[in-house]
C-alpha cells in the first residue's frame, strides 16, 4: 500500500521584497495571486465593526476593484452607504447593491440592536440564495448566533468554530477556534480538530494535515483539565483527509510553525493568541515577505459560508474578508469540509466525545 | 493635593544596534546595565530543564562570570556537574558550590522523580537560609508545588502566580500568570492584579501602574465566564501602589503594549501567549533594540524568591534566570511586594473575592 503523502503539499509563493505591493486579496489567497474565476455574490453587514459603515463601504469598493467577478450586497440602511463609488467605473459600480434593512424591531431578533438587525438580514440573504456568503466585522458572538440560528448547524457540531490561517515558517498554520465559543469543552476540541484538518486540506491543499492540541507543554498530561481530557481522546480519534494527531503543541508552534499544520484550542485562548501575534508583528515589523496576521476568519459548523472580520477592521481588512469569502464560496469550501467530516468519528454526529464532557469532566 | 505620578516612571535604556552585545543579565535588568552590589546566593536545580544538567552548568558559569558578587549553589548529584569551571579563574571557581542530593526516596517527596528531589532540596536551601533565592528550569508545576509546601504561601494567596516582563513599545509589560495555576478563577484573577501592580512598582519603578484584564475585546461583558465575573470585581478593587484598573485589554496590548503596564490572565492563557510571542519574534527577527521574549519568570505568592526558567532553556536562559533571581533577592523584591499587598483589599486575606467563585460562578 502506498503511504499517504504527508505534511504540507503546497506552499504559498513568497513575494520578493522589491516587488510592488499588490492588492491584498486576503489570506489564504496569496497576495498578488490571480482571482479565481466565477461570479461570487457576497452579503456584507454594513453596520458591523467599530468604524462602520465607513470602513465597510471602503472595503467593498476595494474588493470590487480587485475582483472583476465580485458582486457585493451591502446590507443596511441606504443612507449609511453614503456616496458610493464615485471612484468606480460604471461596470464596477453596478456590482455593488444596497439591501435596505428595517432597523427597529424586525427580523430574527426583535429586540436586537441596529447592527444585529443587519447581521440577521445578511444571514437571510445567504439562506434565501440572494448571496453566496456573508461577511461581518460586527460582534463575533452575535454573528455566530445569527448564523447558527438562520442557517443551521452541521450535525454533531455544537459549537461552530472560527478558523484563521497564520503565516508561519513553512506556510500557513490553521488555528481554531479564534472566538466562536469561549468555554473550553473537550468534545468541541476533538470536533474542531476534525474541522481544522478538513479545512487545511480543502483551502490550503495540505495532504495528511498534522493536527496539534495547544497546551503549556508537549509532554502528555500537560495542561488544564479540558486539555488533559481532549489529548487522549484525540490520540484515538479518526480525522478526515488523513489528518494525523501529533499531540500537544505550544504557543511557539502557532506563531513560528513547523510542528503542526492545524492547531486546535478554545475560542478564548485562540482569540487572545491571534491578537498577541498581531501585536508582536506590529512591534517587530512583521514576518518576512509581506505576511501578516489574519484579520478575518471563516466560521465552520454552520450551513453556509460566513466570514468574521476583526472588530477594529480597516477598509483593507474588510476587503480581505470579502476576498476570503469569495474564495471559499467559489471553491464550495464549506460544503466540502462538511462532506469530509461525515466519514470520521471525530466529525460525525456521535456522542462518543460528548460523553467525555458529561462524565469525566465532572469527576476529574 | 498633588495628583500621583501616573503611568510608567522609568524606561529601560535602549542599546544602539551598533554597540557590542553585552552579557545578557536577564530581564528586567536591562542588558548591559551594571550589576547591583551585594552578595547574592542562588540555589540552582541542577537537574531541572529538558537539557539539564549541561545547560544548568553552562548557565551557572555564565552567571558567575557576569556578576562578581554572585554565589551559585548547584543542587544535585556532584557527578552531574561534570568538569566545572575549567574556564573560570580561581576566584570565580570558588563561587560555585555543589550541594549533593540523595536522589532516591528522600526529602519532602518520597516518591518523586530525581528532578523533583533536587527542586525540593533547592527549596530547603532557601528555607534554611543557605541561599537567598532558587532557580529551576524543571517542571513549573513541581516547582510551584515544592515552593508552596516548603516555603509557605502568603496569606490570601491560594494560587501563586508566575510573572514575566515582556518588551513592549513604551517599556516592559508585566504579564501574570504565565503558568503558576491553570484553571481560571475570578478570585485569583483579582489577587493577581494586586500582585502584578506591586511587582511593576517594585521591580520596574512604574508609578500608579495601569492594570488590564486580558480578554477577547475591550467592551465590558466580553470574555468567558471567569473574565465576566472578574471584570466588575476589579473595577471596585483597591490595588497597591496607586494601581488603576483600566478594564479589559486584548492580546495586542500584551505584545505591543501602550494600554496597560500590567496584564492579568490565567496561567494557561498566559503561558500559551508568552510562547506565541516568542514564536512571532523567532519568525520576524524580534523587537528592535535587542529586546526578546523572557525565558524566566518570578513566582509571587510564596515566602521566598523563586525563579522558574523555560523548560527548553539554553545556558544563556539559565544565566538570565539566575541574574533575575539575584536582582530580586538584592532588592528584597518579594518581601516588598508582600508588604505592599497587605494594605489593599485585592491583596489582603479576605473572602470578598473568593465568594465570587463560590457562589456566582456556580449559578452563572
Amino acid at each position: 500500500m502506498t503511504p499517504p503523502t504527508s505534511g504540507r503539499a503546497a506552499r504559498a509563493p513568497r513575494r520578493s521584497p522589491d516587488a510592488p505591493a499588490p492588492v491584498d486579496t486576503g489570506w489564504p489567497v496569496p497576495a498578488g495571486a490571480p482571482v479565481e474565476p466565477g461570479i461570487a455574490r457576497i452579503a456584507v453587514d454594513l453596520l458591523g465593526g467599530d468604524d462602520a459603515p465607513a470602513v465597510v463601504v471602503d472595503g467593498a469598493l476595494r474588493a470590487v476593484r480587485a475582483d472583476p467577478d465580485l458582486h457585493v450586497l451591502l446590507v443596511g440602511p441606504a443612507e449609511a452607504a453614503g456616496e458610493l463609488g464615485a471612484a468606480l467605473d460604471p461596470a464596477q459600480r453596478a456590482r455593488i447593491e444596497i439591501r435596505p434593512v428595517d432597523l427597529v424591531g424586525s427580523g430574527d431578533h426583535p429586540t436586537a440592536t441596529r447592527a444585529n438587525n443587519t447581521i440577521g438580514a445578511a444571514v437571510r440573504a445567504v439562506r434565501d440564495g440572494a448571496a453566496d456568503a456573508l461577511v461581518s466585522a460586527g460582534s463575533t458572538g452575535a454573528t455566530v448566533t445569527a448564523a447558527a440560528l438562520g442557517l443551521g448547524r452541521w450535525p454533531g457540531v455544537r459549537q461552530p468554530a472560527l478558523v484563521a490561517a497564520l503565516p508561519a515558517v513553512n506556510g500557513p498554520v490553521v488555528l481554531l477556534d479564534v472566538g466562536g465559543s469561549l468555554e473550553p469543552r473537550p468534545a468541541s476540541l476533538v470536533r474542531h480538530a476534525a474541522l481544522g484538518a478538513a479545512y487545511a486540506a480543502v483551502t490550503h491543499a495540505v495532504g495528511s494535515p498534522r493536527v496539534g492540541l495547544l497546551s503549556i507543554g508537549t509532554e502528555p498530561g500537560k495542561g488544564d483539565r479540558a486539555r488533559r481530557l481532549a489529548d487522549p481522546a484525540l490520540a484515538t480519534a479518526s480525522l478526515p483527509c488523513g489528518g494525523r494527531y501529533v499531540g500537544l503543541v505550544e504557543g511557539y508552534d502557532v506563531a513560528f510553525g513547523a510542528r503542526a499544520d492545524v492547531v486546535v484550542t478554545d475560542g478564548f485562548t485562540g482569540n487572545v493568541l491571534l491578537k498577541a501575534i498581531e501585536g508582536a508583528y506590529a512591534l517587530t515589523g512583521g514576518p518576512p515577505a509581506g505576511g501578516r496576521a489574519p484579520r478575518a476568519g471563516a466560521l465552520l459548523g454552520v450551513a453556509g459560508t460566513v466570514v468574521v472580520c476583526h472588530g477594529a477592521a480597516h477598509g483593507d481588512d474588510v476587503a480581505s474578508g470579502i476576498a476570503l469569502a469569495a474564495h471559499l464560496a467559489r471553491r464550495g469550501a464549506t460544503d466540502q469540509v462538511r462532506a469530509l467530516l461525515s466519514g470520521t468519528d471525530a466529525g460525525a454526529p456521535t456522542d462518543r466525545y460528548d460523553r467525555i464532557t458529561d462524565t469525566e469532566v465532572r469527576t476529574s
